[in-house]
C-alpha cells in the first residue's frame, strides 16, 4: 500500500456528532526521517471521550483541531523505521489517530508482547480502559473487600472491568447497564453480584432493594440522573469516582448538575476526577497484575470489534453513543 | 426566676422561616434527678443548620419533632446538680436548645475554660464553628503554604475562622462575601488577602483575576452559583471541602446542582462533605491550638451577639439568612 487514508475533523459538531463532522483524505504513507518510525495501524480505540476532543474548549488535552487527522489510541505495527527503540515487525500502541499509517517519533508508544494477549486486547482490558477501572478502584476510591461497588456503564469498557476488580477485591459489585442482555452480560461475564436495567427500572428503588445499607463506592462512568439517584444512596464516607459522563456529551443544552450533591456532607463522601495519564509510571505494575488476572482466568476482556476501515469511524463512534457495543467497542482497519 | 420560657416548632416551614413556625412555651425549671444537672443558658448559637433540622427528612441529624424545644448549642452556667461531674457554678457548653434552663445527663457537655476567653466565644472561634473550619483545612482540604484558598460566607462564623487559618497556615486567601462593610472586614480581620463581593462582582472573572493559577482549596459554606462558579477555576488537584449550602436552605423549589461537577475529572479535584462532629476525640487538641492563636493574637474570634432571649429567637435566626451578621450569631438570654 502507498495510500494513507485518514479521517480528519471537518467541524465542531453540536449534540449528536454526523458524518458531515469529518472528512475523508488521502495521503502517501509516510517514511520515516531520523529518530522515527512507521506504524500500519490495526484496531483503533473508540472512546466516548473522543466527543469531548471535538469540542472547542480543553478539558484534560486540547480540542482535536479542525483539519487535523482525529485522535485515537490504537494499536499497530512497525512497518520501517529509523528508531533505535523500535524495530520493524514491533506491535506497538499508542496515539496513532484515525489513520492506516502513522509516523511516530516513539513518544507515548508502547512495545506489545502479543504472546499475553492479542493486540486487540492492549485496548480493552489490558489497555487504557483497564487501568482506569485499575486506579479509579484501587487508588481513588481504595475499595476494600465487603463494600459495596456500584457502576454504572458496567457493560461497556471501562465499567467491565470495574466489575471485575471489584469482585476480585472481594466487594459486592451492582453493575448498571441497559437492556436485558446486557445486565446478563455484567452477571455472567463482568462480576457483578447483580444488575440493574436502567431503562427498566427506577434506580433509586433498586439501591434501596440491593445496597440496603448504602452504597461505599460509586464509579461513574455516565453522570446525569445516574449519579444524581445514586447520590441519594451514599453509605456513611462513600467515595465517587468521577471517570466519564457519557450521558452528556451529546448534549445541546448545558446538562444540570447532580442536584443531589449536598448528600456527600451528610453521608461525609467525596466525589473525585480521576484522569488514567496521571498514573503512566505506574502502567508496568498494574500492567502486570492485569495481564496476572487474564491470564488465570479471573478477568476477561470483552472487545466488540467493528469492521469497515477508516471511513466506518463515523458509524462506529455513534454505536458507542447509542449503547450498541458490549465491552471495548475497537474499529478493525485491516491491517494485521 | 423559676419559668423557664422554651421555643417549640410548632410546624415546618416552606421557604424562609417565619414567627409562626415555632411556639413559645413555658414550663417549671426543671429539677435535677440522680445524674442530672440543670444550666441556665447564657448564649445561643444560632446556625445555618437549624433551618435544615427543621426539615422533616434526616440529615446528618434527626430532624427536630414537632412540639420539642428548637435544638440549639448553647452556653450557660450550672444552677443545680446531682452529677458527679458538674457543680454549680461550672460554665458549660451543650445541646441545651432554644430554652432559658436546661436538663443535662452530661452527655455531649464540656466544662468552659473562662479563663481563656468568654463564654460567648465557645460559640465562635472556640466552638463549633472554629473547629469546623480547623478540621475542614486541614484535614479534609489538607492545605499547604502557598495554596490559594478560597472559602465563601468568608465573613461568617465558620468562613471568617477558615480564612484566619488558612493565613495562619500561609496560604493564599480568597474571600467571597456580600457588601462592601463585610468585604472590608474580612481583609482587615479575618485573614482575606483579596475580598470578592458577590452581589457587586462576576465572581468568575474576580477569581481568573485573584487566582490566575486557578483555585487549590475552596472551602464552600454557601453552594449555588458560587460553586459552580468556583468549580470553573480549579488548579490541578483542588479539593473542594462541602461545608454547607447557606444559598440553598430557604429554596421552596429544588436548588440545581453544581452543572460544572465535570471539572472536577479535569482538574482531578475531590468534592468532600464534611461533619465536624466525626472529630470529637480530637477536639481538645483543636481547641488548645485555637485557644493559642487566639492568645497571641494570630486569631479573632468575631461574635455578633443580638439581645431579647428566647423570644428573639426567630428574628434573630432570619438575620442570619439575610446575612445581617459578621462573625458569629449568637442570641444573648440575660443568664449571665
Amino acid at each position: 500500500m502507498t495510500t494513507n487514508h485518514q479521517i480528519r475533523l471537518a467541524r465542531r459538531p453540536v449534540g449528536l456528532p454526523t458524518a458531515d463532522d469529518w472528512t475523508s483524505t488521502e495521503a502517501e504513507v509516510p517514511e520515516p526521517g531520523p529518530g522515527e518510525f512507521v506504524v500500519a495501524v490495526s484496531h483503533l480505540s473508540i472512546d466516548p471521550a473522543m466527543r469531548v476532543w471535538m469540542n472547542p474548549g480543553a478539558s484534560y488535552v486540547p480540542p482535536v483541531e479542525i483539519g487535523a487527522v482525529m485522535r485515537a489510541g490504537a494499536t499497530g505495527e512497525v512497518t520501517a523505521s529509523r528508531h533505535p527503540g523500535f524495530a520493524v515487525g514491533d506491535h506497538v500502541y499508542g496515539n496513532f489517530g484515525v489513520q492506516e499509517y502513522a509516523l511516530s517519533d516513539g513518544e507515548g508508544v508502547d512495545r506489545l508482547d502479543l504472546s499475553l494477549a492479542p493486540a486487540h486486547t492492549y485496548l480493552g482490558a489490558l489497555g487504557i480502559a483497564g487501568l482506569t477501572a485499575y486506579f479509579g478502584l484501587l487508588d481513588v476510591a481504595r475499595i476494600k473487600p465487603g463494600e459495596v461497588v456500584v457502576v454504572s456503564g458496567a457493560a461497556g469498557a471501562v465499567g467491565s472491568v470495574v466489575g471485575q476488580i471489584a469482585r476480585i477485591h472481594g466487594c459486592r459489585v451492582i453493575g448498571i447497564a441497559g437492556g436485558p442482555e446486557k445486565c446478563r452480560t455484567i452477571v455472567e461475564e463482568f462480576g457483578c453480584d447483580v444488575a440493574i436495567d436502567y431503562k427498566s427500572e427506577n434506580l433509586r428503588d433498586a439501591l434501596r432493594k440491593h445496597a440496603p445499607d448504602g452504597v461505599d463506592v460509586y464509579f461513574d462512568n455516565v453522570g446525569g440522573k445516574t449519579l444524581d439517584s445514586v447520590l441519594t444512596r451514599l453509605a456513611r464516607g462513600a467515595r465517587i469516582v468521577i471517570c466519564g459522563s457519557m450521558s452528556q456529551y451529546n448534549a445541546t443544552e448545558r446538562p444540570p448538575g447532580p442536584a443531589n450533591y449536598m448528600a456527600l456532607l451528610a453521608a461525609r463522601a467525596s466525589m473525585t476526577g480521576m484522569v488514567v495519564f496521571d498514573y503512566e509510571d505506574r502502567y508496568p505494575q498494574a500492567s502486570a497484575e492485569l495481564a496476572g488476572w487474564l491470564k488465570d482466568g479471573r478477568l476477561r476482556s470483552r472487545e466488540h470489534i467493528a469492521e469497515g476501515g477508516v471511513r466506518a469511524f463515523p458509524e462506529t463512534l455513534l454505536k458507542l453513543f447509542s449503547g450498541e457495543n458490549t465491552g471495548k467497542l475497537i474499529l478493525a482497519l485491516g491491517n494485521g
